[in-house]
């Protein structure tokens, strides 16, 4: 029956498709779980084979685990490929070069002298954890944090370049105040030193020591301290307006903008359908 | 009169508990008052203990002391098994483990050389202090508290993984960029790196000393300082939502989620019972 | 005229009064204005004296300048205490404890030889300031503030102490990980490095070196780092609430919690009168 | 037709005021970019000149492009000068004297030795950014933030006359208990770590050796880690509150304050004119 066979290899794919893409049957689960545990795996390798003394000591265990989970992941974008719709869309795809990243490495270390530029490369399979979670429950909260930074992006955008702009005139203040000989360098480098400052990280490798730099640096710290408060204000002033207002709409007047716990369209008094938050 | 001597000694388990688990009798009162001293005080001579010159000079009365409090804790310990009705079960749960292992480590070093991991285990008392507390009045706040982070944990599991994600590309990044050489010596260490300086700690043991690397240690600067808004506005947002709904139920249709101040439900009109917040 | 006398006096001290202890006149908040000049230029005086150069080059002048200060206040104090009407009550209360504080270390180092034990006493003075600036129009503002702490005290207590336990038990932690050689000589001082690190101040001077140790801070800065939220919402919270809420009450049935701009009382329909905020 | 003359100057200078000042046109629009684009770059060069290697082989090069700024910002200078009405309100305003100053340098350099404190000055330039941001969309999002801050001025006053003060008394406390052999060399060094340390940057130039020391520092560090609640409460009760409340006015009864999803004015009951956020 050899018209058959287009059929069955029709309905392979499809079930295929659903093991690979999808997350609702049992087998589409367990392979969305074997693929996390094998990413984390195969990074957690990649990392412990950068610390020189696990390298020298299992260097040859690292690099046979390293090629098994190449081949893994090489045998599962082949079956992406084969199962999508349209291969070349998946392909050029952001998770589809991500996909691809995550075996090239391997195969070009064959060709040339293996570089540890690759490691970064390597390591960016981690971004594949989100494709998968993505298909599960997390989405709709993923959704709503985004969605709350989108709305806020202006009121941060101005708050950003406000900070930027301070950073960049404290820096080249603390250049002319403090000087070389106190590791004030150039502006880039004590711009480099503002930011460690206002955003409170600290480091201590470039330090003010006259009176007036620590004067100055003073004032740094506390703007640096207490503006923080805006940013924090503007997402936490989204995210308390979006937890109240519901996203159900009235389904006589479309009106929008409910209370979440609302039964009634507060404005044409249309019975409402609450939804889970 | 030997038939009434098990009703005595009900009557005296039943005080018993009373004194040691509750909390509204003054004998009770001052149980937990006494408990929590000789907690604290136990604990602060484990800390004493640790501090080398202490430990020479007043090592003899701090032993005297640790046994002191072990063997009240003892006594303690076998009085709750005592009075309660299903002594197994408590021994068991989780406070029952923190009293059991608050008082071993002094009876395991008798056999075994002392050693100093047996310091933590003495340290853990502290989280006996919880159990006290949990009688008393802040289990209200507490339960306020753990309710909001529970219902945010989704949200916060996004937050935090994406934090993550950044702290290990980033680390990964920075191992390139700058090399042994400057201190980052493996990923899992330039990683730590990342963290230090993404949660705004900044140590400064390791610290970018190429221009590259300060740029990049900027961004993630940059990046920790302005995403903590995204925690803390989940965090308030789910605080401010449970703040100004009350937890007062509708007597007549059972509906949730009325403002703090309202007097009738606002599904069926029947009056409510405020509560005082 | 012996009899005027005394209503003289009486009318000379009432008048006193005013200007001392009252600011709506202009002679009374000329009178504050003038003593936080002087407030602030002893303390800055005072500063600039533990400077060891400034201290050799203008130690004679700063002395003649501390005195005059002192004088000053000392008659202030005199001024305060004769016309005020029960001078006990005043010279026991504590801005009367803090005026006394910041005249007697002058008398005393005529005595004794002075100590540096003083200067703080001297900075204490600083506390004055609050005195004059409870006279004005941050005290609506400051009691605003007061009120919201005041309300989330329990929850910050709950929230303050699970802090400080995590502080303790980490500390004890990293005592044993790192050990005496990495810099954690003792419990106390284990505890210190975890206290600099969970509030992500990060001086740097304990830090880990073991990678289990490196590991254990890891956690503790993203605890740190991310807890902060919790505070954080639990003030915004009651802050946001108050807000909301006006102070109003309905002057039919007594009803507080009306909204800011409320006209009328949402029990009784009685009309309010809304106040400015 | 010498009697047109002065219309068609007229109308290029009002021509010329639209590209320069305004940015509805395309030509205004391409002026901004270009301006844009023109400040950043000159502001990188004077930041690459600072740096020792970069002065060394590319100095010449730098000069060259300072030059041809200076050159650009001066024909923008004197057009905008040329087309406006009254070209003495323009040169003493706050633009005006920072357009001003972004030029003045190169030709004072002429004539003096060119010192470094010229730099800040050419850094200065970055302010005008925000001129031609003002032009655009972001002036809604700065003006709405700005308000929030502006309401908020006096409670984060007295929070930061608050903060000022506990470091003021905590350095000096430090000062007296660590001295001047643990690095606290001064009260104002004191204060500038208790700075450091409050706002949690913590350099670790200056950090408490003594075990009171460290205690204290202990206390300071959980304080300046948790009182930044505050002003993050504050800003964000401010923000939340305005983003709650529309800016719509009631067209009857010119009522302000309507919920923003209201369709009625709640005061009278006119219909409103919902706007989009």
């Amino acid at each position: 029956m050899p018209e058959r066979k287009p059929q069955a290899n029709y309905l392979f794919r499809h079930r295929l498709h659903e093991i690979i893409f999808e997350a609702d049957t049992p087998a589409g689960k367990l392979f969305d779980v074997v693929l996390i545990f094998s990413i984390v795996l195969s990074v957690i390798v990649v990392m412990l084979d950068s610390v020189a003394e696990l390298n020298i000591q299992y260097g040859q265990f690292f690099l046979v685990l390293e090629w098994f989970f190449t081949i893994i992941f090489t045998v599962e974008y082949a079956l992406r490929l084969s199962c999508i719709g349209r291969p070349s869309k998946y392909a050029t795809s952001f998770y589809g070069i991500v996909d691809l990243l995550s075996i090239l490495p391997s195969y070009v270390s064959l060709l040339l002298p293996s570089g540890k530029y690759f490691l970064v490369i390597r390591i960016l399979r981690l971004l594949r954890v989100f494709r998968v979670l993505k298909l599960v429950q997390y989405v709709g909260e993923s959704n709503y944090l985004q969605r709350a930074l989108w709305a806020s992006r202006r009121k941060i955008s101005v708050f950003l370049l406000s900070v930027l702009l301070m950073m960049i005139i404290f820096g080249s203040v603390m250049y002319i105040v403090e000087g070389a000989e106190n590791g004030f360098t150039s502006i880039p480098r004590s711009i480099y030193w503002a930011i460690v400052t206002m955003t409170t990280v600290g480091y201590g490798d470039i330090s003010p020591q006259t009176s007036l730099g620590q004067a100055i640096a003073s004032l740094v710290m506390i703007l640096g301290y207490g503006i923080i408060a805006i940013p924090t204000g503007i997402v936490t002033a989204e995210l308390t307006f979006k937890k109240n207002i519901s996203t159900q709409v009235c389904p006589e007047c479309s009106a929008e903008g409910h209370d979440v716990n609302a039964k009634h369209c507060k404005f044409c008094g249309a019975e409402l359908h609450p939804e889970k938050i």
